[in-house]
């Protein structure tokens, strides 16, 4: 296998597409989002690519005893009085700084191909504390996409998120940017410390009211459900610890 | 030396030959069972390749004061009344995610050129304990061939090992498959602390049953023994810390 | 995007102009130099060349919400009464070892481009403590310019910085070298703990004695001001912790 | 400049040399031995070749405020009444282990240009205490070799070095042998925790006796001698440390 191949499973015929990006990531909030498009949508998708690369871990997935060797996968879907999207997800992210640029590079050459000149890169963002309101951050590839965003929700702050973006989502709009492609990435607020399907459905949202489509929540929302008991747990072992919190010797030291 | 070089050795007329790879790797229990086939069939056994590759660490192995570079081995052996094998065996994996894929596809390469289409991936599954029955797991290339190994007794239990098969042996069936070989991955559980060569002979017995050929153990059983001595002395350590523990400052203190 | 992309965002028609690298380091003081040059000569630059590169981090920057994929920016600053200069700034250096070389030859390419033939590489020097007085050591492609850096007072000393100089500031001046670039690198002492304003300018001031230019500092020095309060609090803490040192049960036992 | 660049210093005219190497590595006794060699035979010795490459770290070294490009040096040396020399020298071995194969290969480039067949690489063995009796390990690329050596006091253990040969001097051995270079590698008994010129010294008497040539050892008997002042005051603080051991808190404890 060379550096990269790309495996033509389906065609698809797609107009002017949106592509929708949601790899593994903080709080597995764009993978939930992709994800849960594909399963609500599952009778108007079309696997259309496999994206094979040295530049994943060099590992099989196992299902019911049978390997697969890693890849991405993009997904042609045809939403119903929507705009047809293109929808890329996978279990892994590259596994070197070089290898984001490879993999997205060719995520954009097959966006090119089924005709997308838009792009979504879905994520979360770290607030480092559990959080309930989920505010969806953005950012953009040029100025005049900030205010039909604000429009329907999503907040620009200054400086947020400190550092910029990293990894595919980053590069996306930064490599996308360069090549014609205007997008837009989506920030779900997130704890950081949990898998989080609020932050997902709170993405979601945004993106249907961008891409005026709407989506069914029953399974993203159960998931949620159970996220929330561990929670739940969490916060009440914090309580108890606090009230059993007596002086230790460290704490009767001047000087730690 | 280029990234790879395949030393031609020797040749072999091999029928429909098998390939078994059996690199280092948790318990060395691939690495084991590989060695001992060669050993066991010595006679039937011609060292036909050697790869040397800038994957493998920088370094010489010494033998009687001779260094040798540090290559990985591939043996063509006539198994009386049964399928010729390809035996790969080695001292050492790649040493990056990417020399994985690279290492992987010229071993393909090879089992390709001997006219290999079937291959068998051995390997240690870690229990993170002691054990006593050493259950052989499975995974495979396709569906149809998981039912021949549960009859002679390989498992395929439901998300294991989790996060699927990383390495060559992982390799050999993602990237095989896509190449049309069919092919299984048969991996001994073991403690992972230790080298295990029971785990070794249970993995062997497997592929006794599949390829219908038969090995001695005493050499492998030798070997058990002297391991089972390790064992016995970890566990009287243990019984005898047990027994003499006691409160210490930190056990008397609320929280630690 | 190759390896390396450089964009040609504008001409500019330059005299013999020397080359200034100013990028992250310790301190941040040659990027604080090079950004104020290009602040203080805003009406003076142009952007000439956009350098990306799959060697810097895979990551987008976010201005105003939008983005901007990670590179390098090379300025033409025609100097008022002066040498005309070619600055080279960016938020980043390369990620690899190898990388250093690969960018380090493409800012040499631009710079040969635009016919410069000398080189400044701007940088900091670790004290490993604070400082009150700024000296600045310098190091040079050949004996012969030793001198005049000395007569401006930059300082030369054996075996400072110990173990050369890493990274493109010393990779500019090797392969520099090598293709026939005269240059020297400019080393602001600093304590190597906090960003300092105070030792860009004292490398500035030597900038322009030898290329016969001057700068406004008035902005500069704000930001030192920043820092000295800044520095001001670490130091009564520092004392304020040495005067309720008592003590402990460290202290106390003969061997520690 | 390429992945590497060979810049031909001088030319040599050399009959049947040998190639010596000396790398940084443990103790530094290989390039203790190959620099004094070097200096020793000042008058019969000429710089020939420089290799650079992006394998080395990405920094100059500094002489007298003059910077220069890190690389390896090779030397051919006219030995009075012996064989010809090729003596490889620098500062840094690679730093990735592709690098190592990538420079030993250069590095076998040049010895086959100026008709070298014959290779010693020098260097140290780590014993983990101080040391009094510097023995000198050998490893050979052939068994023939082992004899001839032993005669002049090399010993030859088995299993040691454990785990082989790494680095430039293992590579040069397996690649060598591979490319029909006949070698030894010679490796001079050492703490492991300090420069050791009485390792390089046990080093090279063997090479002296081997290739049949003398040095004079005054300025490494001095390098020495200052080694034997820092290695009596760690005895010395060791001798202290042990006399005013008492019991702490911890031994107190039953269990720690």
């Amino acid at each position: 296998m060379d550096e990269l191949d790309i495996e033509a499973v389906a065609e698809a015929d797609l107009e002017d597409p949106v592509f929708v990006e949601g790899l593994p990531g903080v709080g597995h909030v764009g993978k939930l989002a992709a994800d849960h498009i594909l399963e609500e949508l599952a009778e108007e998708s079309t696997l259309v690519r496999r994206l094979y690369s040295r530049e994943f871990p060099p590992q099989v997935s196992i299902e019911d005893g049978v390997t697969d060797l890693t890849c991405a996968e993009i997904h042609a879907v045809s939403v119903p009085d929507g705009r047809d999207l293109l929808v890329l997800t996978g279990d892994h992210q590259a596994q070197t700084n070089e290898g984001h640029y490879v993999l997205t590079d060719a995520f954009l050459d097959v966006a090119e191909e089924f005709g997308a000149g838009e792009l979504y890169a879905l994520g979360g963002v770290p607030t480092g504390e559990l959080i309930d309101e989920y505010a969806v951050l953005g950012a953009v590839t040029r100025e005049e996409r900030i205010e039909p965003l604000e429009d329907v929700g999503v907040e620009f702050r200054e400086d947020e998120p400190a550092g910029g973006i990293v990894g595919v989502s980053g590069l996306l709009l930064g490599l996308g940017k360069r090549r014609g492609f205007e997008g837009a990435c989506l920030m779900g607020e997130t704890s950081g410390y949990l898998v989080d399907p609020k932050s997902a459905r709170a993405v979601l949202e945004i993106l249907e009211a961008v891409l005026e489509f709407s989506l069914e929540y029953e399974s993203l929302d159960e998931r949620a459900d159970e996220m929330e008991d561990v929670i739940g747990k969490i916060r009440e072992m914090e309580q108890q610890q606090q009230a059993m919190d007596v002086p230790t010797d460290d704490d009767l030291r001047y000087i730690g």
